[in-house]
């Protein structure tokens, strides 16, 4: 059972191009390429023919033609040509997903009925290159979608699990504090850490190199959006009484977050920095640390995930730093179980 | 279910040597080997005593001795010799499997009662050396069976799968003509394509390089057999009145499709040429393309499978082009159940 | 249904250093390692948190830190600290498993209730250095316990599988003995080969070329632990009326047998000698050997394990060279009765 009316992250920008890409998605395969024109394409990826999958085509001018046995469809997915006739029967037509590009990101709506763009998730810093550097990444984990949920609300596994890039003690042991937005299904965990050491994936991108004030502000829209403000300041200077803020260093850690199937989840990260903009050393820097950061993650999650699986009888305990990852579970069972009932 | 009382094709004679193999065939694992007379034994590839597959045993003589503790099996399947004991016991035997050997194939029946020779399909080019020469293969597909009549009954796909060796434009837009003797149990499928590109595969080997009439005339004779019959002539002299062709080139490209259990299936092929017969490179040539385009057919069919496993509510639509395979699905489906009902 | 109240072995002394394994036994996950002191500690390879595995943790001093999240667990199992706040519940415990080290070897007691410290297999040659030398090592082998079990009972196996090092003519030709002690729950198997050719596994070791008098006395003491007394002696010179046998060469050859799953089990070894003592090079003769022994043994009950299951309908034909095998199976069956009813 997946949560369908909702815009998720199918690809980055940057993955597609005129060789389709195929990306398994709420349980659906889908086609991803660009046409000649350049506009994104997400189609059903099998043909209604014989049922290869479309990603295996070939893309000519506006259309692609399927690699089997040459059936071709438009960018709305109508079957506009078929071996050996020329009467085209009517069924013959794939399922195109509406999808929407805003930078290095590409989102796909999955659900029933008419996509509704007011609900795409606002992402300026994603689209606005005089203010924001990006880089961009995703992975792929084996396991469910509610696991990597966890691993990004409780970060105080920072300290162990990435200890040699952003952690460092204090995420452990500071307290958190937790907010539930039920109207606005946003769940909301702070961590300010003042006057602590600043970790290697600041510090070489700040050039901050003694003790930081460093927040971790997040913001989880379920089910699939996760935004991390992460400031890293001088000692004791928080924002101005105005939100002003300019004596500290900016990164939005954006996380799309979307179920593949039952058990497999994809991962997609953003993180986009007010520093150093269009230094492509940093951004080499910044990517190459947050892959391995992601990537540790990934072990993780797939160990646990293998582990649940051979080992279903255990029963977890909370504490504290929990409180975040329970409050995301209630509003995806909230969420789930209204859409059941409608 | 299996249809079980017909000829199949069990391995390349070429593949037999006194150091045994195995293979699944309808479901049923099989030890095939040769004797030191050079005989071909197929035996049950599991022995009775703890069931190892005596497929990683040693022939010694014209004897198979079980690779585990020694139990040893003449040519019949009745063991002849047991460790420590002189007595042997009379449940200790193995079923043989009548086997059939006829130029690069060695055909096996997997039936009840006994095996009926006259069912074994008429392969004249398989062992007249003078006339025809031959070069063999195998795969294995991860695929049904289906899955693979299916592909070989609609050559359309070549233009998209194989267009860099025998696919051109004409293969997918030609119409085809169907034609289905149930008393024979044959489905009969003509494509004549005239005055068209020869391909490589063809222009290589028989040295024309403008166009050419080229036709494609399957005879399918459910289940395990699958005869092509291609002609490539000089444009607009088709074969004498007398049946007489010597100025075209023909070759044979024989098929053997034999299920190896739910799911998989070995795809056995020869082609037989009567033209630059004894000439190795142009066996050499022939082999290594058509190894390519059977290599293609296994990839589609692997990806294939997979997908229609993972995606299962899929409702396929036909077109004229897929007559012939609409017709051999529905002569297998009245195999079935003839075979179940009697 | 594993038989839990027994002891088994769960690792190699040499395995076990700060950095913590894991390994599975009777179907649970546990987590080896060695605390600063040297202690060996097992515990159960879960985090009661979020059920991480805590092998993947980190030893500090006395205590195990969990990868994830950084709960802190003693040598008892007891955690001792969490992240982000001092109260710690109650709950968060796992379990330690007793265990016991007798030179190459550790003990695991997976039972309910206490250990029985008495009923661990007597094993003098394990830790007598000034009269034994020992090399160890242990495979793990997709195959059910019960395979393992037939296949140490039957050594008629070596002439087949082991020809090049321990298999001779005689192993499988010489009738065996076989006697049940049901109160010491013990499966005996004597196979005395006299004036036979000697294997390279021991001509090599103790340097008798010729005819030697070469005895097999199996003890096996169901469920986990087998106990091969090998004697390689001059021809017709058996041990002196008083037991002693100072004029022959005695190998024992332990075997550790661990269930680590349905259909998967632990194969531990020892080879003890009481010749050639601290001769290094012979150990890695031995060890080397013993290994590749251990391997064609892996490699056969592997397929023999997938054979059956691919093919589940065999019914096995046995001899009397299987009288040993069935006694142990028949010995385990009252075993797990037992241990049902009780």
């Amino acid at each position: 059972m997946f949560l369908r009316d909702h815009w998720y992250v199918a690809a980055l920008s940057s993955e597609l191009t005129t060789k389709p890409i195929t990306r398994q998605i709420l349980g659906e395969h889908v086609a991803l390429y660009r046409v000649a024109s350049g506009e994104v394409v997400a189609l059903a990826d099998q043909c209604p023919h014989r049922g290869y999958p479309l990603s295996l085509g070939t893309v000519v001018g506006e259309q692609l033609v399927c690699g089997y046995h040459g059936f071709t469809f438009d960018c709305a997915g109508t079957c506009v040509a078929v071996p050996g006739q020329d009467r085209i029967p009517s069924r013959l037509s794939v399922r195109r997903y509406p999808s929407i590009e805003r930078g290095p990101w590409v989102w796909i709506w999955m659900g029933h009925g008419e996509a509704d763009e007011s609900a795409l998730p606002d992402t300026p810093w994603l689209t606005d290159a005089d203010v924001w550097s990006c880089v961009a990444g995703v992975a792929t984990i084996d396991a469910s979608f509610d696991l990597l949920v966890e691993n990004l609300l409780d970060l105080s596994h920072e300290t162990y699990l990435h200890s040699g890039s952003i952690g460092t003690p204090e995420v452990s042991t500071t307290p958190i504090e937790v907010e539930v937005d039920e109207d606005a299904r946003v769940v909301r965990v702070f961590r300010h850490m003042n006057d602590v050491v600043c970790p290697p994936f600041y510090s070489r991108t700040t050039g901050l190199d003694g003790h930081v004030d460093r927040w971790q502000d997040i913001d989880y829209s379920p089910p699939g959006f996760y935004l991390l403000h992460a400031r890293i300041g001088p000692v004791g200077r928080p924002p101005m009484p105005d939100g002003s803020d300019n004596h500290a260093f900016h990164m939005k850690i954006l996380y799309g977050l979307t179920p593949a199937s039952e058990g497999r989840v994809h991962d997609f990260w953003v993180l986009a920095r007010d520093f150093c903009v269009v230094d492509r050393e940093i951004d080499a820097f910044l990517a190459k640390m947050q892959t391995g950061v992601v990537q540790e993650d990934v072990d993780a999650l797939n160990v646990l995930q293998a582990r649940t699986q051979s080992a279903p009888e255990f029963n977890e305990v909370s504490i504290k730093i929990d409180r975040g990852g329970l409050a995301a579970r209630r509003l995806l069972a909230a969420m789930t179980e209204a859409a059941l009932s409608s």
